[in-house]
């Protein structure tokens, strides 16, 4: 493993002999090589699913599993979108002159060798290795053990391209050792690792930061939250608590707690109950929200559970204090919305709660890179430093100052 | 420890609650109570003063360590100089609206709670507090066991500012534990500190960043370089050669090794020798060096050592891409310095060397907030991530998206 990463660190030096029209040929050409082998593709995928059958996979990670014609088209339209973003090395970000007559350029520059640990979705292989590869990356895959087969294929034809470009294949590789083993040897690599984003379920979030030596941006949990002021417009509210918890319950933006007002419970739960039963949504309730609708009991496991499914948790909160106080003890810092025409209200809550997005008036469904307008996504971090919420391409640079001088000394 | 971090945690929420103009007043009150407890801190400072001697520390040592009238009335005038900041957090970073019509905001807001781990001079004590406490953060403070007594004295006068304007104490506390245990507890406690400094030795550095779960930013050591190129004005090299090592050797940002193009090696390495023989350097050389001039034998290992003292070692290398070779082995990613009137080796080389601060014809001894601009300065960071360089007080702060829709959903 050291050696092969020393080799992927060495190998992160040949960027800066490529232009950013050359790199974006080259991703291009991955993007038709990937159209070209989708038959390939679809054999090694085939291994994959039989083997999913199985180990009883479930019919959700079957689907997430599997490649066909359409899916592969989309993975190579994805990185042709790549292709077509902003050159994101290079940038001058700020620009001055010192006292002493030093022009001082900060400028965006790619962080090196990037992990990145993730799950199922074989197009996550292809996505994040042409992020990386746009923002002259050098990645380490390590994807779920349950699509090798179909992230190995996909590699090699990424690779493929790159060694016609007289590139290294190291640019973008899978983890030589995949098993745990490997993975702890990875993250405690800081001599030639930069970066390791872990994306994927809590115990594997928890061990990497516990473990790292290297730098981690997670993508942890969202455990969002709504609260319903009483100055809320209640047809807005009803509309956005709907959107937020059942538009599509299992990602981490979806809200698993909904906080309301004391001030307008009495009025406002039974509204919210007879759109939720509409939307088959399993409710469960605190004391107060029991006694004015019929719901189950929930408890503080409850509310500290991402359900990732069409569940929700209600309780009533005493105002705007009470929604911050059990947020703050309950919140992921992912993203966490107020309704409530009331600006001091408003204000109040999005300066008191510590979280990568915090919403007045809007679904919690809007944090990523997409809604956001950022392009392609790396991810959505719950880090509080370096990337915070939806990742763009620039989450994957740093910066370094250029100092131009004429002979000046101290 | 875990009470006392979750009370500072607890704590820090109360920065919502100051305004600006509150906690400028605070540091100005904090600036004149030190003043007026000279004579107090002066005594406590004695007592770490007369530990000192009874173990020997080194002149150099003591000389930091030493707190008169006029030090404590420059401690007063820092935090003053820190109000007079401009307002680190709330800034606006970036804005838009997107194709839904959500208005977004980027903002800055505080880190949390700082572990701040340093050594020996008590100014950092009021330094860190006071920059922590303009950008509303919670610092916990682990200063240097020969400064304990001065660095609490410092502490408690600040305390008493606080609690004098009805804010906790613990805003700003030392470590209640200054033991190894204590360190070793502190930067496991992700749950209550979002970010731990470690200010000192590579091995304080080292241990820290093997051991922490709390996001870590170093302050490492600073392996510097400077390169003369064949087409430097040698005049100008000469200067800059000398003041990046003899203005003040002991410094992070002094060059450590002289790198010179074989190319004009044999007519430039006397001169640079009569220069350094003047500062009374001690100069070490390659084999190719010591074919030119007399100087001692320099190893790998000298190459990799931080001297922090009137050392440099000198090697002749084969051009830009033989002073590229060598820093990418040896750097510790700080400053390194590149003299040439060549455009295009210029380039080369601040492109293909990955280090904080990149410098063309200039010394690398302007790398610090202060000779960048940046006003009172947190550290030089050797992180990677997050800040790069000198960190100024933009450096405390980290930031969330805050978005206002009109009852948008997805």
């Amino acid at each position: 493993m050291e050696q092969f990463l020393a080799e992927a660190k060495e190998a992160s030096r040949v960027f800066n002999t490529i232009s950013g029209a050359e790199k974006n040929r080259i991703l291009r050409e991955m993007a038709n090589a990937l159209r070209e082998s989708s038959a390939n593709l679809i054999k090694a995928n085939a291994i994959d699913i039989a083997d999913g059958e199985k180990n009883n996979l479930s019919s959700a990670l079957m689907d997430r599993l599997l490649l066909d014609e359409k899916r592969i088209d989309a993975m190579a339209v994805a990185i042709e979108e790549i292709a077509a973003l902003k050159e994101p090395v290079g940038r001058v970000l700020e620009g001055w002159v010192t006292e002493d007559g030093l022009k001082i350029e900060k400028v965006s520059i790619p962080i090196g060798v990037i992990g990145i640990i993730y799950e199922s979705r074989p197009n996550v292989t292809s996505d994040t290795a042409a992020l990386c590869f746009k923002s002259s990356n050098v990645c380490v895959l390590k994807g779920g053990k349950e699509a090798q087969n179909s992230n190995e294929a996909i590699a090699k034809i990424l690779q493929t391209i790159l060694e016609k470009n007289n590139l290294p294949k190291s640019l973008i590789s899978l983890i030589p050792d995949s098993s745990r083993e490997g993975v702890a040897k990875l993250i405690k690599m800081d001599k030639y690792v930069d970066l390791i984003i872990p994306r994927g379920g809590a115990g594997l979030i928890k061990y990497v930061s516990d473990n790292a030596t290297v730098s981690v941006v997670k993508h942890d949990k969202g455990q969002c939250h709504t609260y319903i002021d009483k100055d809320a417009k209640i047809d807005d509210a009803i509309k956005i608590a709907i959107n937020a918890k059942v538009q599509r319950p299992g990602v981490c933006n979806a809200m698993e707690t909904l906080l309301v007002d004391s001030a307008i419970a009495k009025e406002t739960l039974p509204l919210l109950k007879a759109e939720f039963d509409k939307a088959h949504t399993e409710l469960k309730g605190c004391k107060e929200t029991q006694a004015i609708i019929d719901v189950a009991n929930a408890t503080d496991e409850d509310y500290d559970t991402e359900y990732l499914a069409n569940i929700l948790n209600i309780k009533v909160v005493n105002g705007v204090e009470g929604a911050v106080e059990h947020i703050v003890r309950f919140s992921s810092g992912h993203s966490e919305a107020i309704i409530t025409q009331n600006v001091t209200t408003a204000e109040m809550f999005l300066n008191a709660i510590d979280a990568a997005a915090v919403y007045l008036n809007a679904s919690t469904r809007f944090t990523d890179g997409g809604a956001f307008g950022f392009g392609a996504e790396v991810g959505i971090s719950t880090n509080k430093l370096h990337a915070r919420g939806p990742m763009g391409i620039e989450g994957l640079t740093t910066y370094k100052f250029k100092i131009y001088g004429s002979g000046q000394i101290r």
